[in-house]
């Protein structure tokens, strides 16, 4: 079994990505759970607006760790994405209101109205969110799980340096020949050259720049990403589409969670209830199937639907049913 | 029964929004279906990639309306939304290199790249395809049913026209400004007078401006919304935001749609399976009480899970179960 499983190699951060309801809290929780018992000092961070880490361990979390009750070695926060977006918000205008008029500040915020909405300012502040907790909060820990993963539009956030770096690259000129222009026209006044030095726009930028540089770096090379799915054909489906992604990335997908399957019924069980489950099951089973031949990372767990909460005993059942070393 | 069902009203245009996988083409269809069978001439227009709109009536649709085989007075028709989001990109560099430099063209470019994957550009793309359909193919149809409806940012565009009309305003201007300026360099020089009427930034804005004029007209007066959705709890409470959004816009949404709910086993059935399901169904009740009584459009149609494919007789079955009249 040792040669056919997947397994996190050690790397510092895990991540488990997949569309909104397919568990992704759930299987973060309990591998967590699992790689505490097993000794690593873990943090498990929750992105997930409905507070379900709070739900898995019955107790509240906040956006710093906290020890999680009952379970040695188990760290927990949790991000609200809606706060982070707004303290994005606020960052950027705060950080334009140094740099720009006050004209300009009116009008770029009529259009920071406009974009607050976006489903890309929200990835982008969830992402921010994220690469902070890895800079700021992971020294402690041997482990840090991520209920969530980058995708589309965010992972290509990460070759944001090289187009920042151009970018720079051609501000400082031309900063710079303004500059120059000036002390022509203003000989021995030494402003101008302290002005390149303390550009809060091309600070701006640079920061930006190394903080997208440490982003793609730990993820390369410090962290493992796993897909969770359910057993419908768009889930699978996009879960396709996220693979492709991240191999476009050069991030590795290191294996696949299937979650919610549907349980058989008994062997004895007749009748349209039986009937309805034993098509479904089969349905799934074709699917997976699919999944196991089609795709590239392993399928490393098969979890089934329960109608009770997973909490407790159950969180050690899914703990144990994940194929991937703690 | 007539009080309490929601109606479409006699509104050309039907929405059945919802998130993916819910099951929005599926219900669009069998809609669409029952209104062609109750005489009103109907074209149903999927967005989704999938094509599952040629699944059900096992029949292949382009992005022309054609008619449904064995379904007298009903067209079909499907928007490919990757293929509108590039022809969207190409008219906008098309249009562009007809109104700045080429060096500014190749910056624009690369920005448009940029922007290209974000999820705004796939929906923004969307509502375009959707309006246009509204406005060049309606016209020979008592009935217009969508597989999607405008939600979050998409929404926030029918508030464009106001925006896009100071801007208009202030454009026009400064144009002005420059162009009395011009002339008082120039006297007799009739061009200046010219380039403001015929100027094709102003044009642009305003077709904008009218494109989304009419989609908010429309949509306010002679269009019908339905959300469908499944009964788990992050289906629901998305419908909850989705709902706020109609309001927020004054787009009231006439009904919602239960779909995919799991059936219940014979009464004599008992065993795991039999058990499984019977906590499932009443989780599910439970759910569907929160929507009947927390939410204010009425639930109009409650549709079991099917493990066919929803085609032929099981259509009809689920048109009949819409209590939405035709």
């Amino acid at each position: 079994m040792t040669e056919l499983h997947a397994s996190a190699d050690g790397e510092q951060f895990v991540f488990f990505g997949g569309k909104g309801g397919v568990g992704k809290t759930t299987v973060s929780c309990a591998y967590a759970y699992r790689c505490a018992r097993d000794g690593a000092r873990t943090l498990v961070v929750s992105t997930d607006p409905a507070h379900s880490v709070s739900d898995v361990f019955d107790q509240r979390f906040g956006d710093e760790p906290e020890s999680v009750d009952g379970v040695d070695g188990l760290d927990a926060m949790e991000i609200d994405p809606e706060d982070e977006m707004q303290r994005h918000l606020d960052e950027i205008r705060e950080s334009l209101s140094e740099q720009v008029s006050a004209a300009m500040v009116s009008e770029i915020n009529r259009q920071l109205e406009m974009s607050h909405g976006t489903p890309g300012a929200y990835e982008s502040a969830l992402f921010d969110a994220f690469v902070d907790v890895m800079r700021t909060e992971s020294e402690p820990y041997d482990r840090v799980v991520f209920d969530t993963a980058p995708t589309g539009s965010t992972l290509r956030l990460l070759g944001l340096p090289e187009f920042l770096g151009d970018w720079i690259d051609r501000l400082l000129y031309k900063r710079k020949q303004s500059i120059d222009l000036f002390e022509k026209a203003a000989i021995g006044d030494a402003e101008p050259r302290r002005l390149l030095e303390g550009d809060p726009v091309i600070e701006r930028l640079r920061e930006r720049k190394e903080f997208f540089e440490f982003a793609g770096e730990t993820m390369r090379s410090d962290a493992a990403f796993f897909l969770v799915f359910n057993p419908d054909q768009l889930s699978v489906n996009e879960t396709a589409r996220a693979i492709e992604e991240f191999t476009d990335r050069d991030l590795r997908v290191r294996g696949l969670v299937a979650n919610k399957l549907t349980p058989s019924p008994d062997d004895d069980e007749t009748g349209r209830g039986a009937r309805y489950l034993r098509e479904k099951v089969e349905t799934e089973r074709d699917r997976l199937s699919q999944v196991r031949e089609g795709f590239d990372p392993p399928l490393v767990a098969e979890i089934e639907s329960r109608t009770t909460e997973v909490r407790g005993d159950v969180l050690a059942d899914v703990a144990a049913s994940l194929d991937v070393e703690p």
